[in-house]
């Protein structure tokens, strides 16, 4: 089989009734529970695709077909087998000898080696087809791969239950331990010395147990960032107060020395200061996700409960809520109207506005005046550089 | 034996002269120093029994009396030998046979197989008839243990002096080493690359390297939770800027992104907010060690200095110290005194009192006026929904 | 040769035209990339030397002479031979029959030992004779240890460049793995099970790392440590929000619960309070390093932007920046000039300072009045209790 034959066979088979398009796919080792190996408690993908790769797709999927299988539920799991190994790379031939590197195809070439040194009972194919709530273990990690791998975007992937599949566990040394079999053992272990060293507790583990940053990121502590954050380039997490929730992150490189919470979004260019906290959904927000613009800055120890748009400034220890009332002078405000079209100047020489009106609103400055404790806002003058770079 | 018997000798024991009823007591693995073999670093309890199991006491108390020991003082370190296990084992005889699974004989029954393969040097049964300040590492650890296991109140047992008694060491991979050996070795390991990841260096342990979570418990990162502490089931603690100190923790399930120092109590349904700091007795309160209430929530980075009663609310950013001024206005006061009878309504329009005279009232909302600076207590709207459930 | 023979053997080669008096020297042990050996990630020092033991400094350089060496640069790195060990310790075998123990023989004897077992390809002789801005991986390692050892004096060294100069890597149980690497076998290590628990991901490593702290230092998480920090003897750090970078840290015994930016400087007897931020250089200040006086007291979550004199306090939760207006009443001002002779009493019932106008004056207590939101400057009451231990 040459290239043009192999395109051919895969285009065929992607036209056949077995063939479905998946939005992710890949191949995971899982760890299992040792009181009951039943019980998987992690799920770890060589690669994972998202949205792309087809072919691989097609052909991990015609691999398969000697057992018969289920596409049309939106996650399928299927066992790897050598069959399949030895199948998918049959159809790959033509690839590996063309020399062209694909991530599909070399995780088929590594298993094809572990699989003459040991059974293969730990490998899943996972397919999924919609974004539904996820039903499996699998299904989950692989939306937390795409996310923390950059590939999806926060907050659209259907995570609705995640909780509920994943199981607490005792994580040591980066694998999953299940508490009951700690509980079962600790008298022995203890006594033996050998009771291991957790070094937390969670159903997630930590973004870098899963994701190699790039060169140009720093996460200082492991434990501030959970599996299923993004971490977008050029981003240091540092090791004060700082925490990303999973389905949060920075979109480019950044300065995190605060708490993104679940569901928070940061800009490229944006300082959350040592402290700062970022609300998330279920803590004292009206439950909408807060996303900060570009080149903000979040004061040390500020709180924010409302959306910030590009250059906004937050001053250091200051919260600002939905419901608080923030004055506004006249000319103040014709300048942030200037820019936020939507901002309604009321001509008062002061007019006062609620948090929630200035949500998502760029190049504003917030304060609290050092000698009337009146929180104000202002035109920023971060923003002003910002739009010569944005205009 | 049977099991009559049985109960008859243990009876008959404990009116004996050489029983005495413990508060506490367990068999415990010592950690050596390793530039001194005679200092303990560290006592590791394979399960502790707090004012329970007096039955497995008078045995392990009858089976030492081989050798003199003393029950006047209130400690006691007994070595443990083989003939301590044999003759314990001798007299649990009809339980194991009835297979009633008792913790204190499956720790003898390891005991036993770990006696077959080394010599039990590192061993110590220990005791604890009266709560007076600690003389021994062993007996910090029994009483560190009985708070973390939830089986002592905290604040409850006598811990004077226990600071001088544990010697600050470094923690490797859940290990206690003397920072003498390190200074001792540290040329030589570091040539050859063999220069230990301490971890950390303290007097105490953290709380996961000796207690194993119920399966609904969460702490994100080992590093916050010192041991000493009380996780109640259901609690989360995030890995920002949370920390829980000994001595310290929560009675119910509760989210805890703040700080719980020292003595700090959380009470279930509360939320200590990222960031929040619930002072201790060592840091700008009168000393009194604060109890925070049933659903009460510290908004991101306050502050609280006073004790809190159910349902209170303090809003993000804001300090209640003892000495703060509060305005409290007519409505709001005669609202919060109906919940609160020792709360003093003036009958002003608005009446100002401090911080130290609202401690421990439930159902007060702590704001500050964001126009004005003024700090203000309201009856808080989260309490009502939770006295629905508590009356 | 006798001791007498050996110093003026030394004094001898010390006036020669091959001998320069360094600032700092050492020798160190290198880790390297597994992607490219050729690439250094770390240098870790058996013992560093910084303007002391210039005998030693003498008898190494000597000993390297069989190799041509450029002592003009600024920094010299050398291999370590067998021949170096040799010659060296044939230099110092007076002092090591003499009894005397030197570091610097230590080294010698111990790389003497290990020569016998492997290569010394991975060892390293490094001199600084000029404190500019440094070259080499191996110059910044040996001044990051000159301050974290306490011997250099916080921001006293040219450390330009430095982070241009560290390689960013992820540190796998105190050891440093490239990325590069990681990536290459990602696929590989993921299926086999055998992917690492990267600990985190930077340029620096962690002070604990590579010093050993005193036996009254406490450092609850290794984490919060930056190599190149300085944690001087009863120094404790707790595990909350704090965070201590490099080039800064604590004079002496002090409590540090939140965080001390690269550049700040916390002195003895001082407590920086839970969630506390001293701000750094980079962010938010006008670009002057901080530093905390003795015995000053930062209360929870406070920001300190200026520096404070001895016996200063910042109130639970407030920010003093160098823009905020602090008003200050005659009486306090009064008071506040008697221990600050360079502060200017207006007069004025009440004067209106700014922040940056009270940047290290002594016995100023910062607060904000709750009941007006106003920011206040008094005398604090904590200073008279340290003046009477100061005069």
């Amino acid at each position: 089989m040459n290239i043009a034959e192999f395109e051919q066979a895969v285009e065929s088979f992607q036209k056949s009734k077995d063939y479905r398009e998946p939005i992710a796919f890949g191949i995971a080792r899982v760890d299992r529970a040792r009181s009951d190996p039943n019980r998987i408690l992690q799920a770890t993908f060589a690669h994972i695709n998202y949205k792309e790769d087809y072919q691989s797709a097609a052909i991990y999927l015609n691999a398969l077909r000697a057992e018969p299988y289920n596409i049309e539920s939106a996650e399928l799991i299927a066992p790897v087998s050598d069959r399949f190994i030895g199948e998918a790379l049959r159809w790959f031939e033509p690839l590996i000898d063309g020399g062209e590197k694909r991530e599909n195809v070399e995780v088929l070439l590594s298993l094809a080696k572990i699989a003459k040194e040991r059974a293969l009972a730990d490998y899943r194919a996972v397919f999924l087809f919609a974004d539904e709530a996820p039903k499996t273990l699998e299904a989950v990690y692989l939306k937390l791969y795409a996310l923390s791998a950059g590939k999806a975007a926060l907050r659209s992937l259907n995570l609705d239950g995640a909780f509920g599949i994943l199981p607490n566990v005792a994580w040591i040394d980066g694998k999953p331990i299940d508490l009951e079999w700690l509980r079962q053992n600790e008298i022995e272990l203890k006594l033996r010395g050998e009771f291991p060293n957790v070094d937390f507790v969670d159903k997630f583990p930590r973004y870098l147990q899963h994701i190699i940053p790039s060169d140009n990121t720093r996460i200082l502590d492991g434990s501030k960032v959970r599996f299923g954050a993004r971490i977008a380039p050029g981003t240091t997490i540092m090791p004060g107060a700082s925490y990303v929730n999973f389905n949060a992150g920075t979109l480019g490189a950044s300065m995190i020395e605060g708490r993104v919470s679940s569901g928070a979004i940061v800009g490229e260019g944006s300082d959350v200061g040592g402290g700062a906290s970022i609300l998330g959904v279920l803590s004292g927000t009206s439950g909408k996700p807060i996303a900060i613009g570009k080149n903000a800055l979040l004061g040390a120890n500020s709180v924010t409960g409302i959306p910030l748009g590009d250059g906004c400034v937050v001053d250091a220890g200051i919260a600002v809520l939905e419901g608080a009332k923030i004055a506004v002078e006249d000319k103040e405000a014709i300048e942030i109207a200037k820019l936020n079209p939507s901002f309604r100047v009321s001509g008062e020489k002061t007019q006062i506005v609620k948090g929630a009106d200035l949500a998502g609103m760029r190049g504003v400055h917030y304060r609290v005046n050092s000698q009337t404790g009146q929180m104000q806002a202002f035109r920023s003058k971060r923003e002003i550089k910002l739009n010569e770079l944005l205009h």
